[in-house]
């Protein structure tokens, strides 16, 4: 490929033909004149050393004998110049709505510049820059004079992992997170509890996972999620925790008393128990405090609800939820039902100053939410026609259905990914703008440790490009060559992405 | 499951109601009063330390402390007896063909006896020992009484690799070697090359892996052959290589001169080559020499000849080629120049005392081969009419028809490779005595040392058990409650076997 292994592909890109040589005992990555931001101990000065081992420390270069070098070809900086004043990045990432800027990266003897107005944007100029070094057939390493302006398509660009069908270990999650910056993902949509266990160590219902969790150490400790969301934080990804209601909730029942609805066979009930109850004020006090601490834990402004899949049947079962309809006025309506629920759970998150994200079943079943509520959708066939509906009601949409990279089938499906183009619905201007993004999504069924990482990389970096660069990047022969070497590149900094198809990698995966 | 985590299910099992306990400091694998193996440095006794670390030493066992042992219940003792004099296992493992020996576990307190007749037995039954063992939840280590007797249903149980589409570095094979012990299977088919790249190191032929290997560290030295023959037979496991012609040869043109056909355009060379060219006496020389090295190289018996999906085309193109047919009679029937090239081939490595196994295509143009070679059955469709074909014309048989694990799907996938019945096609009881087995295939096309592992396990074993277990052992219920604890204990032992579905494993996978 003429853009040689960029992925994803720059949105302004002029690689010229002149070649510098970098000497890794000489070159620097340095914070430039007029940077609001470093040097110092703050984050951005801990990814130019990460980046500095991910350009030289897998080589065995300091064991080699370097070519001389002759004046005039050899680049001695990169240097990074943040623009902004606004240091909110060095608190705490939280949402990245804006996409205005265009962030500009400039190699040229004997320096390059790095002009980024955010920190975040130095953060993906500077994997950029990583990528555009290369190694020769003697070990040095070389890059050319290049001109890039940089900026993403969509400003959402998620992952979604599940860690309640399957426990993942907390080095899973830090792994994978390494390969989104390679990506220039910038959203863990962590969906950290689910029907099948409850995870997350809450502080004040200690039981919740106390009783809903796997196993004693299938738990993510206050510790562990902090963790996790300063290890995104240093890398650029904000963490969106899912706390899935009022379905998908088996697990919360275990550690906490009335908080599902009993199911009944006929006047009898059989002992199991159904979605949340909704018709108690102890569900509504519980949901308060759980948020309230939720809204603490989490930095994020925006939590995501869930809202999906209610299976309605032991509601109607309950003779309880049947008076209760009665009078509501609900009749057998059990949609308002839910709706009633999900609005109170969302006037209790809005009441903790969090934004949230619903999946698509709550704007289908006409539940009242905020007109800045995201809605995601998900649904795998009409989700074009599931687009239109949504932006034309004037709501910010993320889109996950084509990309459920769970389902797995035979060959390079990672095409059918790329293919996708999530514009192509039909509607205004206006409503294309809605669209703020995407996410891969790899539900747990049949995905833990031993494979989430080569079940996930590359086929989700070809939703990072989709997300990432231009509506005309294309071209699948250019991206085969370019997601060939990029894949060999994550795997020589530690990620096991699988082939794409024959072929090999100089450094192939270690200790497996 | 009322057969626990045993997997694959032995021939005849009765697990009594006594707990027997172990003590890790006190229990001891020892060979027992009349055992023609061991004690001594021999292979089984290298086994013995390795069940015993399998047992007891992925617990933290030692900081714990132990349940006070009551009189009469505690299990002090392994003994292996090994009755038969034949000492061949310690020498080489070659080929096992018959199954007539029943070997019997017998678990009673002070001691269990392992009994068996030869050492490969043995090793299978100290896998059955270890996966009896269960820890409760005092950490203590429980047996019950037991009586078993054990044989294979086949004797001929493969897992298929494909080192040349991908390069799998030498600990992905052992690995894998492992893992074929835990499910006792018993052959490993090497296709160590093929078109894409021959990381074979030839001592005659260096330049074949010089020129024809992908990398100059892709290659697998006579030093690493070694180590995994070696380490499979430590293990009772065949090691059969693959070294397939005519067709998937295009790594081999690249280090042989002339050894490839050259196509043509016309009355011109198109600078592209085809299969083997069959027409020179070189190339019979080179091949006597290769599989001279080869059956020096690999102890077993039997040596893979390939012989699939010939393309005639280069063939047809060659005016050389088409003057030898005339010479020779052939008309335009290319099958027969093919079978003239194969008849020579199987000359050559009768001469040099191996038998050899071939793909099915082999047999079904007709090629003359010797009564005792193995057909091996790879073509999806229709397997059941080939194996009718081949076992009336009364050749031995393997299956692998049914079982390429390279094509996979969502779900539970592993039951449909679990209800393949072997046997279920028409012949008479003479011909279905002549399917000795079969293999799992992972073809390389998407397959590296990144994904193989939990690409090719648990999914293998399914067919581990149909390969071993009886006939009538088909409840898939049961199947499943043994494979999800028999896949735990693997994760356990260092295999990232996948998960069959939700759920959890005591000990999750470390390190990845």
């Amino acid at each position: 490929s003429p853009s040689g292994s960029l992925w994803p592909l720059p949105r302004s890109l002029s690689i010229l033909p002149p070649q510098l040589q970098l000497a890794p005992s000489r070159f620097q990555l340095v914070h430039g004149p007029g940077s609001t931001a470093g040097p110092g101990p703050a984050p951005p000065l801990r990814a130019l050393c990460r980046y500095y081992d991910y350009i030289f420390g897998y080589s065995q270069w300091q064991n080699r004998g370097q070519r001389p070098l002759h004046a005039g070809t050899e680049l001695l900086q990169l240097q990074v110049i943040i623009s902004s004043k606004d240091s909110e990045f060095v608190k705490t990432i939280t949402c990245i709505l804006s996409i205005s800027i265009k962030d500009q990266l400039s190699v040229t003897e004997p320096m390059a510049v790095l002009k980024a107005e955010k920190v975040w944007g130095a953060l993906r100029g500077l994997e950029t820059f990583s990528q555009l070094v290369y190694e020769d057939d003697y070990g040095s390493f070389l890059i050319n004079e290049s001109e890039i302006t940089d900026y993403p398509r969509f400003a959402h660009r998620g992952i979604l992992l599940d860690t309640s069908r399957h426990f993942l270990p907390l080095k899973s999650i830090l792994t994978n997170l390494d390969a989104m910056a390679f990506n220039k993902f910038n959203v863990l949509h962590w969906h950290i509890v689910d029907d099948h266990s409850f995870p997350y160590q809450s502080t004040t219902f200690p039981e919740l996972s106390g009783k809903g969790s796997y196993f004693y150490n299938h738990v993510y400790t206050p510790t562990d999620v902090r963790l996790v969301i300063e290890y995104a934080r240093l890398r650029g990804i904000r963490v969106i925790p899912e706390f899935d209601t009022p379905g998908h909730t088996q697990s919360w029942g275990k550690g906490q008393k009335d908080l599902l609805t009993p199911c009944y066979n006929g006047e009898h009930r059989s002992g199991s128990y159904g979605p949340v109850n909704p018709i108690l004020n102890t569900t509504y006090h519980f949901m308060t405090d759980l948020f309230q601490e939720i809204s603490q834990v989490f930095p994020d402004t925006y939590v995501h609800l869930g809202g999906d899949e209610v299976d309605f049947s032991c509601w109607k079962s309950n003779p309880d939820v049947t008076e209760f309809m009665k009078q509501q006025g609900f009749g057998t309506d059990y949609a308002k039902l839910e709706s009633y629920y999900i609005e109170k759970i969302l006037g209790i998150v809005s009441s903790v100053n969090k934004g949230y994200i619903v999946w698509q079943e709550v704007f289908d079943k006409g539940v009242k939410i905020k007109s800045d509520t995201i809605v995601e959708v998900w649904i795998g066939n009409l989700y074009t026609t599931e687009l239109s509906n949504v932006t034309r009601a004037g709501f910010t949409t993320i889109l996950a259905a084509p990309w459920y990279l769970d389902y797995i089938s035979y060959g390079q499906d990672w095409k059918k990914y790329y293919n996708v183009q999530p514009l192509n619905f039909s509607g205004s201007e206006k409503q294309k703008k809605l669209v703020i993004g995407g996410e891969a999504c790899l539900w747990g069924e049949f995905v833990d440790a031993t494979n989430l990482t080569p079940r996930l990389w590359p086929r989700a970096s070809a939703v990072g490009e989709r997300l990432w660069s231009s509506e005309n990047v294309t071209n699948i022969g250019d991206a085969y060559n370019r997601l060939v070497k990029h894949r060999c590149r994550m795997v020589r900094r530690g990620i096991a992405a699988e082939p794409l198809y024959v072929g090999y990698c100089d450094h192939e995966i270690r200790e497996l």
